[in-house]
């Protein structure tokens, strides 16, 4: 008799697919901060990376389950699909980056070919997830996923102005000395320069910044907040300048979206959803607006009600998308 | 249109049922122990609280509720089970007291009767969850509860020596100044007055106290190592003597026996387990040993090398439970 | 040599006293639900329990010693101060209750006397620690707490209308489908009947309510949103009724303001703090505002701008506190 | 008046200085997993970066801020020592890697070198710190940390066969379906190829190994399980070779070891400690055993009971340690 047979009796089977698992397609710098985001706070006890360049995998797959036992949780890896099967949670990092003279259009087509692969692989292996779309520009790429996916709508979530109104919210608070998470603050409309920052609606523990200055952000405003969000909207490209790509504070936002989900909580998050009826957006696109989201994904969306300046940057932002979208072929 | 029609938009439907839910039968000290050691470690999202007593199960679900905002997860509560639908893990506290003059028998056989409403309605309600009983005495009743339900023995979990164990590494672990996590050392078979110490394997980092102290826990142990154990066995009277009951201790470490079901991870606990081809046993008893747990209850059970004083006293306590056993009546 | 002389060589000297060490004044049932809410979360690393009645304190010690090796924290009693040394945070919980025919004043001072054993001890032993209050009035012993401890004000919290405020956001949430910690919504002024709830602030993922009805909470409101305060207000007398006590909603709050405290991470809540100076307040009273909480207490208090109607009831609150203050004696 | 000024009264002084700062030195691959799996886990709830390559270390910290709301926790970062100012733990990653041709010696010498810039700022800054030292080699440079700061030696923990023993449980517990947490096995003496398992203590669930395979890992061995220890020599060129370097394992290793700290919890790991006097080693060099650690560092050793041949090739590797020691300059 083995060692194992001596000490082990078997009673019965095992389950080897975890009520909260979670899968991360593409392990480069993004994936891979968010895989270690969700093991490392405990918010799903069970993470599958999946990614072409199996080398790289294997290597990252080892390296952190030679740690595990600091986390209590378990990780798997393959290129291919069948390790995620189960999943409720199926994050896309996976993508291709702009070539030189490349148009913003023809990196949307090369990225929507990706996820032509990627997108029936989960819908075969996880077919109750809820998919989040990290990769760029990811409002267009959650509407081509929820085409390709043949899923509701609310189970396709873009991970959108998260990023952007976590920035916005951390240098707020820098700036008044007060926690993060007490600032409420949000950005919506696309994640990319048509983003649109409700600063009608900024409170800070329930006071609002604009009761106190009429003009807060605006041509007129005597302590230019404007600068504040230029700074926001420069923040990606500041780190990549710096040290190359970003990854730590999409990660940690895409975790935080993932925790909702599997908590099934209704927290909300501005995130990219199907804007269609919302906030007076006519369009079938994606973008970002305050959504709850819990295991079927957005489950509500917050009407807020915007400034005609905050209305109209939207109505703009809906329309470039639109537009986008237009010259995106499925097939 | 309504406040909450004019805010929210609802996108698709909502999942009432979180996918890590728990329900725990009994809302009386040791009920809302274990209640409140799962939701404030976060273990689960969702706990259902069963109760027959109405009143104060609702004065606990509202006190609960009122303080849920810093916990992030959700309770429910009612004398209805359906309020437990779905939940992956039912602990049953519930039972009823022993009564002066009252054998240890009849008190058997009336918590039988209490369980003959619970387990039904359990096996309704969760046809797929696993089952912890703590309510005492655990090893006979969690092989009333195997019967009952019909489930896998494996499905069906006793509390057992967990809490036995959890006492002895703390008293070890004060003794030496060593955290009580890296003091490994069990105590198995019925959790109460038989239940065997296994001196032979006790290790701290890697040190076996039996290396330096031969003779340690024996007659002639010039240490007396056995005043630690007979502490133990006194732990629950004197609590009980001091506050009246028992609770905290109990309810942390069947949170721990939750976790690990629901984690899906493998960690070995001293439970209550059907103990039939194990270490020499060979009556249809649950006792407890070092176990697996798992999604799917106790899925391995460690086989440990025992010494021959630890095997006859294994031996003795598993007769005693036999003897208890052949006098339920099911019906 | 002796086992534990043989396994354990001596290095340095043990440090005793953790760095996140918090100490609990009264171990009656809000001082245990406080106590375990903080090691439950892993909020602090050790807790103190200090009570007067010593069997009881000694079975809780022990019950929390037996699990707590499912906790990796440390736990200590005793009926001594000397128990506390060190402790960055104390929580009173401590004091006496109604008698029939005492009137509040004759009460206050009886808790007022009980505060002149306990916090001279507290100032002794933990000279740089924050001291929250919970015995109620807390508002008024918070005041107490002040003067007799010679501590700036901002080191002294009372729990004040954090709990109000919790309840509130619950009864929010519920109504509308949206997790509790995505409600903003404030009460401030006593923690007790003259209560002022900030509806005029009230948002949920951005919205305000008020911007979608003018007239929420008010008397003409079709909604009636009046209503929801009314069981805010209840709510401690309805538990009370349904189970004795509350104190689950309590604990979890404090534990809450502990873990800012410990974090130093400025989040806000409404506490009871010196309020002289603050949104027209003129004497000097404590009373709940929204604060940013960290190492040394209070460091800021948000000024939010009130409705009239929400400024004149803050003002009653104030003067009708001013007004007991007025009759204790500190001497 | 400014918006802040109106929004915000201040109350006391704030105390910038988290009682639970940790500091990593060098912002390379290592030193970020480390900085997140502490930020992550909620170990620390400030971290202090150093690193002289100052535009990737403000890429680092931008990057972690911006998705800080999501962890409440406080980064910094800094190329002045400055920013380290009392913490409590000062992690070392940064150093130099070996060049062609270069002897061990030589880059023994190199970083040395490094360190007599790194530990006086630390001990300047933070002079009540913790000291851990993930550098290569690491047993050499515990020992030369330990003279180059002049603390007692328990301050100074270098990471050792942590590491090592994590992979060698984690490889056990694959192949046994065993948590890692649950299975109890060391690899002691140098963090490299002279580093020695402890077979004859392996246990699971108190099951030893040995026990049931006498001949467990000697060349006799049936079921050969010396291969599984090749395995865990290998590791570290493994994930070097697939992913280009190692990062999460030694993060979520030290990670743990910091915590232990902060906790003062006196768990056990197996970690460089000034060896002298323990387990039949004479000299003055720092090798791995099983210590407790806390607030003062390693606090305890375990003296395990060593087999012969372990006892033999654990004096090997205390030697081998020696001779480079006796090479070191430190002036």
């Amino acid at each position: 008799m083995s060692t194992i047979d001596a000490v082990l009796k078997s009673v019965g089977e095992k389950n080897d697919i975890n009520i909260d698992k979670v899968t991360v397609v593409g392990a480069g710098e993004v994936g891979m901060a968010t895989a270690m985001s969700i093991l490392c706070q405990g918010i799903a006890s069970e993470v599958a990376l999946v990614d072409m360049v199996e080398d790289r995998l294997m290597g990252q797959l080892k390296d952190i389950q030679q740690g595990i036992m600091f986390l209590n949780a378990k990780v798997s890896a393959s290129a291919d699909y069948a390790v995620t099967a189960g999943s409720k949670v199926c994050v896309i990092t996976a993508g291709v980056r702009q070539k030189d003279k490349e148009t913003r259009l023809e990196l949307v087509q090369r990225n929507t070919d990706v996820l032509k692969v990627i997108v029936p692989n989960i819908v075969k292996y996880c077919p109750d997830c809820v998919i989040i779309i990290i990769t760029n520009p990811c409002d267009i790429l959650a509407w081509v996923t929820w085409k390709l996916s043949g899923f509701p709508a609310g189970r396709i979530i873009g991970s959108g102005t998260t990023l952007d109104s976590a920035r916005f919210r951390f240098l707020i608070s820098e700036k008044l000395g007060v926690n993060p998470g007490s600032v409420h603050a949000n950005i919506i409309a696309e994640h990319g320069e048509s983003c649109v920052p409700l600063w009608s609606t900024i409170n800070v523990g329930g006071a609002r910044l604009r009761d106190r200055n009429p003009k807060i952000a605006t041509e007129n405003d005597p302590e230019n907040w404007l600068d504040l969000f230029q700074n926001v909207i420069k923040s990606g490209y500041t780190v990549r300048t710096l040290k190359g790509f970003t990854n730590w504070a999409i990660g940690l936002s895409v975790a935080g979206l993932v925790k909702s989900v599997l908590k099934n909580d209704n927290k909300v998050y501005p995130v990219s959803t199907l804007a269609k009826g919302m906030c007076g957006i006519d369009q079938e696109v994606f973008l970002s607006l305050p959504c709850c989201l819990g295991r079927n994904g957005v489950t509500q969306v917050i009407e807020v009600k915007l400034a005609d300046e905050e209305r109209r940057l939207l109505k703009t932002s809906a329309d470039k998308l639109k537009e986008v979208i237009d010259g995106v072929s499925l097939t």
